[in-house]
């Protein structure tokens, strides 16, 4: 299969429906939806919901009415780098190639339109207009998922260990802690969010969420090695931060063969949990064997 | 009725089961776990619960499977105090008679503090063990209800009106969107939601909404008022910063006599709405006289 054209055919699906849903920038709150629109519609890789959308394609469920599912999840996404960029987290003067939303906004507006954009997950997921071809009890399993994904018990449960281990010696378990809960439950939950929201079986959603979990943490270290070897311009944003914060990273516990490695290897057993998925898998495949590959 | 003992009943219940929903401060997220359980437990008087279980009581409904939902609205009532208090949004040091959240963890640690007790109240809201007992199509709106009452149509519409609102001459309308969306919307929220979620019909659930916008927006007036006449040591907080900051205020904009005036109308407005609910709704009606002749 082509993985670059699928991408880029979801891409343009997912951000069409994106800027259908964000509420219009004018009146009285018009700063704050300038803000969320300036930031969702950076033009991300939208990977998380790329995941949600190939996750029930592998499972044989028609993605028709998963659309609002795979939003949210970039949703959040795009509230945890607003919120992450802000000076008194990461400060991050830019993102997806330009200057992040505090820079353009300030940090009152970058924090209220992080807040709203979480927020507006939860309204998506929710409103009768989107979510009503699904099953309701499907559907509140879902948003139990992707809220402990996104909560204490994932990503942000990571934000803060990451947070906290800045500059301090730390050893691969809290790495791996780190990267799996800051990056891997949402990337877990929305492999398998879709799928699960569709009706797919037991079995099919333990596949994915196996998937889900091997594929995060590659991602992660991924993410870790382009930030020691990659291209600012490629990425649009700096590069060589993780080491200037002394940032608790793979490379730099493991070392960088070893972190390679570790993906490599992490990616072999993905692919390992999709074995009886036959065809309808490949963009899942295509994606995980990207993972290690990409310059951005 | 006797509406200082029923507060108290309910606020001992609710705190119970708050503490018992928050997530352990140990491991590698214990620092937001603790400075969560920190601002939740801060002993609020945990009116957006009371409310909520208030209105199903008016609405003959039983509370016992509504916990999880009142305790949503005080997760959700929280988060926004601790972004509120930020240095970047109103700077406050306290809040409920003590250093305010970031004033003991730091920004970094209050903003994910913030964003998790957000994120904890769909969590809450959506987990198989609270909510089972619901009908999980009303659970659904119930949720929508709550996120837009929270997000950028609600809650967070009127924060930034009233960040971008400092220092400018403001009129009536601007005000009233202010006040509506910033406490009245959360407020409109928790009164409906109990009854909705518990089966409640549609003419009960517009009456509950009716009052609810009422007293949103008598309970605004009324902390506007508070912040100039009433005293520190009772409100928890700072006095006279609505002043100091060139809020939009009630008093401010209409005068002292007219916004007391405002608040009393809109109060036996309110009252109106609950005429054909019967002594079940006692609490809500004592609740609604209590707001403008409160002192703290």
């Amino acid at each position: 299969m082509n993985l670059k054209e699928y991408l880029a055919e979801k891409k343009e699906l997912i951000d069409r429906e994106l800027q259908s849903y964000l509420p219009p920038a004018e009146g009285l709150y018009g700063k704050v939806a300038e803000a969320m629109s300036y930031s969702l519609m950076a033009g991300g890789k939208r990977l998380r919901p790329i995941l949600c959308l190939a996750g029930a394609e592998a499972a044989g469920i028609s993605t028709d009415n998963l659309l609002p599912v795979a939003c949210s999840l970039e949703m959040i996404h795009t509230y945890s780098l607003i919120h992450d960029d802000l000076p008194d987290m990461d400060d991050d003067d830019y993102r997806r190639g330009r200057p992040t939303c505090h820079k353009v906004y300030g940090n009152a507006v970058a924090i209220l339109a992080g807040d709203a954009l979480l927020t507006e997950a939860f309204f998506l997921l929710t409103h009768e207009a989107y979510t009503q071809q699904l099953d309701p009890l499907r559907l509140r399993r879902v948003i139990n998922i992707i809220s402990e994904a996104a909560g204490i018990r994932g990503m942000i449960g990571g934000q803060v260990a990451d947070v906290d281990a800045e500059g301090k010696e730390v050893d691969l378990p809290v790495v791996n802690y780190i990267h799996t809960h800051k990056t891997g439950a949402m990337i877990t939950a929305s492999v398998t969010a879709g799928a699960l929201a569709g009706g797919a079986d037991v079995y099919t959603v333990t596949c994915l969420r196996r998937y889900g979990r091997r594929i995060g943490l590659a991602f992660q270290i991924a993410d870790d090695i382009l930030d020691l070897v990659g291209s600012a311009k490629e990425l649009g944003k700096n590069t060589g931060m993780d080491v200037a914060r002394q940032k608790a990273t793979y490379p730099a516990v493991v070392g960088m063969k070893a972190a390679r490695d570790a993906g490599h290897n992490l990616v072999k057993e993905a692919l390992g949990f999709l074995e009886s998925f036959g065809d309808r898998a490949e963009p899942l495949r295509a994606v995980a064997t990207y993972i290690m590959d990409r310059t951005s």
